[in-house]
């Protein structure tokens, strides 16, 4: 049973009443971030109780010494993560001999509101110091999404009993540490502090890989509406800022407003970092608090015109889904190809800001479908900038002639995993990446892409597999020996389903997409041929291991394997399984879940979701039959997928509980972990879920096509979404479907086959 | 191609010249111990260059924080390792401003020498200062066997061409270090150092384990002959000791001579630890050097009489033989159960003075077959007494009703390794433990160590593998899943060959002597029964187990397989593999080594060589000839197994490379590893690959046989074992075999299958 400490409400997720046992959890949930940065929802003001201070700078890694118990040749010698930096939203509140902290003070109202469609976080509270001194303390937090630099808070206090000076210090605190860092090393070198009349700034470099940060702050401040002159310099060694304030007496108020550039060698050049830094500061602070935060709003507003998912008849799925699609956003912009999505996005540390493979599997698809066209290219071109690495990575590993293996966890194109059974051999990866370039041409229709940057990756897998397979003389078959599939809970097994089966796929569509780039752009192609060293022979041997990739299978069962050897366990259901033992990675010894037949993520289903068009309703319904009940969902990316099977086989509770189940994930804290940050990069799963599940959205034959079929509780889902140059606003009641095609050329899409004309300006409604 | 510095000698090893670079390599191979303590060969002297500067005491461990990547449950929180000690043998000499340093001084003549017969390690050199004074120093070092708190050194220093004062520090040296702890924490707290008139102390307790550990010293100084007077007391935080000296001419001599005692808490009270130490220091140094030294040698003697071999025809073989033993007996003495032998004994600080399987696979058998029978049988107290933790540990991993899993990896008892694929899988070593209890039973025939002992943990231990199993429904057999085998380059398999056989043999067993006990000492076996809750249904359902077993077989090759699956693997020989890719576990990733076909040892042929009876020379021919080529020998426990199953089948040459191999694996430095330590606990393999490969000796119904097959250069070998009360001197030469019974009653043993009466006092002989 979920216990909820939040509030339901559409746009809205809301903490009523103070919860310090929640503070980690609050902290994630009400992180924000603007793809160039984000924070942990830690309080501005000293709170001297339980708290995981974070904040996060996206691309800006330090390169921790890697940490082994036994050292396996091919390890990463680091381990780059991206660092706590400095706080820049701190601002202290005192009174004449009281500091504000409720973690000490008494609470007595207290709500705090993350504003989803305009982007605000906000607390409202009245509080009580030791000796009695009430205020009513009003704080909005903004990390601005149009000027990714800037961030700015507006704290305002007004006296409910107290008469005296109310001190308010704003400053940039580098005195911050990182939780779980290998060896307790500094991560940030001070470069230098100042506080100037009125700006102060904060210029510091990571160790190690020595990108320089500068964080400015200037501030406003008002009682009464009246500006309060003056103001202290603070200046230490670790933190910089200003003191300001003024005497109250009840019913006065002071609205103190801090504003903070922050940029860093990454986008500016290290010489004049901090003029730059500061000369944006100033240019912004012109523009005034009202100014600033109605062009964030206003940006907000156009990511939910293009990406808002209505559902009418369920406030808890639409808060869930709105809050996964917020902190996506929150997390990437797509403006940047050297920028990825951590896995955590900025809401922790766990993860270590590193890109999984989620980012092909869950964000890539709902970028593509339903956002701006370069946010997916974006995605592609970082994985394209890492092909020499991964090349290399292949190379350490023995591979040779330009194979590459991606790496399972990067910030920067090195592997920054360090279990030999995931770092060596979840090859499965390398499948995705290469998925999400051909899923982005078909999907987006953009195929000059492949030539030459698509072509180059495509190419480097396919290399890499027809060396990873092995001959099986006896079965006439090539297999794939030592791997890891996406369900961790079995490690170094043989003949991993999906893996054998992703890696066939990716071989054959090469093939094919290089065979149309012959015909169709010799030039580029020839260009291509030189470049790689590709010879049509080369496809023709992929094309052949392809057509002999072995697949476990169990014919009693008339069932796909999870891998060779899987029909030799003892076969349990989860329902078996006591409660107070799930979820079972908390609670099992490590051999006892792999010789299990329990699986964190059911692989079948996965290729079935992934590669639907080459299986039919009764094989998956089977599959799923047999795998779901072994399935312990110990892995965010397992729900949706479930989701999506169970609505394509007609089992709409089951799919509307695996449904929920990853929409809410964090939200209702399923997994007891959210303090530790959210699942970010899963949370696009909720959307491919509905869109892919309720709405059973697919492609056959380049046809758009639906299958609906909506929870009965629901009465009506509406979302948007692209398909090569078009973009239909999709609306699906328990009845009907309706499509509204908002740019571009008419289209025809199929609700379980029958044909609809879509045509801009009209809503085509059909019944289903 | 070895390229040896080390001379040939029978009872010697011997370096002539100074070989710097070979530094931490000599003070492996030179390494002292005396079972109590031991300490790698580093210099008594200031050694300024590199340097691995060890001494350990057995028993004594530091828990250390464990450090892995990504935490599994069930790993243990410390790793107990054997911590560097403070160093009992340092002596500095100094001139009058200059410091004896064999890193800065000209080393004119080297010769040092391990005096294997009496155990006693000396240098004699000729050294000159920087300033051209020439010094002809001599060293002796002695670690005492029959007092093992004692150590002695004496360092006789005779001027060339030097005339002024000689000094020469003998002291107590807290101030070390232990390269490999994992958070650099201090191992040692310092209780008290103080210097009196006659001794000086240091007292010291490791810290978390907090065992207390005083070392007291005292010296003896003339100068030619006469006793040199007074010496100035040094008293510093972490050292103590005294400067003595004397002003010398050319042709002038000094003599030091240091006693070191070293008592600690694990055998006298903590209150008059410093007490007792100091007194059994001045009653020994009272004895004197030449009195102490002969009672050391005649130990040694005493050792030889029982274990010694005798290899004419190959000095190489001789002396590595020799080497072997010699180092085993300065590991363990056997008397004290609370001690084990750790994996490096005390030559390093690798394996963290930890023991592992060797011990039982390699050691125990030698103890048993070589050595006085409480040797043994204190192994097995060891793990007797490790008993509840082995049951606690299985219960961490969810298995019940007093299933026991011995540590793979251990000091105290409690697990100290935390590599998942290890840790949790490699669960073969508790058929070992059992092998060596009922091996124990069978050889020297105390049954009576079965009840209560030996069934206690035999009884655990079947029940481990009855809950280890799981049922193969289509098999209907019995699985062993997820497991890695003694080849640990392939983890996480289902049914290692190996696991699986040796576990129904265990339950066999073990159901067997339970039934024996049962009948022959009802009371003794009721009282069992009541202890550990046994009933013969349990048994029952043991024998149903092993009835049903599985064994992966592989009928198109007619092979036992190392795992299921191993026939899938692309089938390779080691000579296939560049040698510049040896050993592949140095240049290979840990997945290439898992996927190929490549085994670190043969677990089938290891199968075949403890459970001998069970297999025809026909079949262990066959399994030779298909795993050996695949075979690259990474571990030091496979060389002895190919030499005994080689020369069963009589492939004399391939045997004789395997013994040299595993007989000189450290003096010849194969791996280039002796740096790290010497391989102690597989050297006793040198000797059972001797005995039962090159003697063949096996029992077959309770009769001790022999099949000699005797390298064709060897012109003669001689060794002596014991079995049930007996104790024969065998001697092999290349036509005749002659056995000597040195006591007890007349036995009868076999020759291929020739009968052979041996009595005592007579000379049997046969020609074979």
């Amino acid at each position: 049973m979920i216990k909820r400490y939040l509030h339901i409400d559409d746009w809205r997720i809301i903490e009523k009443g103070f919860h310090p046992d929640k503070q980690r959890a609050s902290e994630s949930i009400f992180a924000l971030g603007n793809g160039r940065m984000g924070q942990r929802g830690h309080f501005e003001e000293t709170y001297s109780s339980d708290s995981l201070q974070g904040s996060y700078l996206a691309g800006i890694s330090f390169l921790d010494r890697t940490k082994v118990g036994w050292w396996k040749n091919g390890y990463p010698k680091f381990f780059a993560r991206v660092p706590n930096a400095p706080d820049w939203s701190s601002i202290r509140l005192r009174l004449i001999d009281e500091e504000l902290d409720l973690a000490v003070w008494d609470v007595d109202s207290y709500e705090r509101t993350l504003d989803m469609k305009n982007g605000v976080a906000t607390r409202v509270m009245e509080v009580t110091s030791p000796k009695g001194h009430q205020l009513h303390i009003t704080i909005h937090h903004v990390l601005h999404m149009m000027e990714p630099d800037l961030c700015m808070i507006r704290m305002e206090v007004e006296s409910i009993n107290y008469t005296g000076k109310v001190s308010l210090i704003p400053y940039l605190n580098a005195d911050v540490t990182h939780e779980t860092s290998n060896y307790n090393e500094p991560m940030w070198n001070i470069l230098r502090t100042e506080a100037l009349v009125d700006h102060a700034y904060l210029w510091v470099q990571t160790r190690r890989e020595r990108t320089q940060v500068c964080m400015s702050m200037g501030y406003e401040a008002t009682c009464n509406g009246k500006p309060i002159p003056g103001g202290i310099q603070i200046e230490k060694e670790k933190q910089v800022g200003f003191s300001t304030g003024e005497y109250v007496k009840p019913g006065e108020r002071i609205v103190l407003t801090k504003y903070a550039v922050i940029t860093s060698s990454l986008y500016g050049h290290r010489t004049n970092l901090v003029d730059s830094s500061v000369a944006k500061l100033k240019k912004l602070m012109a523009r005034g608090w009202d100014d600033l935060l109605h062009e964030h709003a206003r940006y907000w507003s156009r990511i939910w015109y293009d990406t808002d998912v209505v559902i009418e008849g369920d406030p808890e799925a639409q808060q869930g889904i709105r809050f996964n699609i917020f902190q996506l956003h929150q997390s990437y912009q797509g403006r940047d190809s050297r920028l990825n999505i951590g896995a955590k996005g900025f809401t922790g540390e766990k993860y270590g800001g590193n890109t999984f493979w989620n980012t092909e599997l869950c964000c890539l698809p709902y970028f593509m479908l339903s956002s701006r066209q370069y946010i997916a290219k974006n995605l592609l071109l970082y994985r394209e900038q890492h092909l020499a690495k991964a090349i290399s990575n292949a190379q350490t590993l023995g591979f040779k002639d330009g194979a590459a293996l991606y790496p399972m966890v990067t910030i920067n194109g090195e592997e920054c995993h360090n279990e030999w059974e995931v770092t060596f051999e979840e090859v499965h990866r390398n499948s995705i990446i290469a998925y999400a370039i051909i899923q982005y041409v078909d999907t987006v229709g953009d195929t000059d892409y492949l030539l030459p940057e698509g072509f180059r990756v495509l190419v480097a897998i396919c290399r890499f597999w027809a060396q990873r397979v092995s001959w099986a003389d006896r079965h006439q078959k090539y297999m794939i020996l030592g791997v890891t599939g996406p369900n961790e809970y079995e490690n170094n097994v043989d003949n991993n389903w999906y893996t054998n089966f992703s890696a066939k796929q990716i071989l054959l569509r090469t093939v094919s997409l290089l065979q149309e780039a012959a015909k169709n752009s010799p030039e580029a192609y020839e260009s291509l041929c030189l470049e790689t060293n590709y010879k049509s022979e080369e496809g023709e041997k992929w094309q052949y291991i392809a057509d002999h990739m072995y697949e476990p299978y169990d014919k009693e069962w008339d069932i796909y394997l999870q891998q060779d050897g899987y029909q030799n366990k003892i076969m349990q259901t989860v329902d078996e399984i006591p409660e107070e033992e799930l979820p079972i990675n908390q609670h099992w010894s490590w051999d006892r879940i792999l010789r299990s037949c329990f699986i964190k993520q059911s692989d079948v289903l996965l290729g079935m979701y992934l590669y639907r068009e080459h299986f039919d309703l009764e094989t998956v319904r089977r599959h799923y039959e047999f795998y779901a009940p072994k399935t312990v969902h110990e892995s965010s990316l397992s729900l949706f997928v479930h989701c999506i099977i169970a609505a394509r086989i007609g089992k709409i509770d089951e799919a509307y509980k695996h449904f929920m189940h990853a929409t809410r994930l964090d939200l209702d804290d399923y997994n007891q972990e959210v303090h530790d940050g959210l699942h970010v990069t899963s949370m696009p799963g909720s959307w491919l879920a509905l869109v892919h599940g309720f709405a059973g959205m697919h492609v056959r034959n380049r046809q758009l096509c639906f299958e609906p079929v909506l929870p009965s509780h629901w009465k009506k889902t509406q979302f948007t979404v692209n398909y090569l140059e078009h973009t239909l606003r999709v609306t699906i009641s328990q009845k009907q479907m309706s499509f509204e095609l908002l740019d571009s050329d008419p289209i025809r899409v199929y609700v379980n086959n029958q044909e609809v004309n879509c045509i801009k300006g009209e809503v085509a409604t059909v019944d289903y």
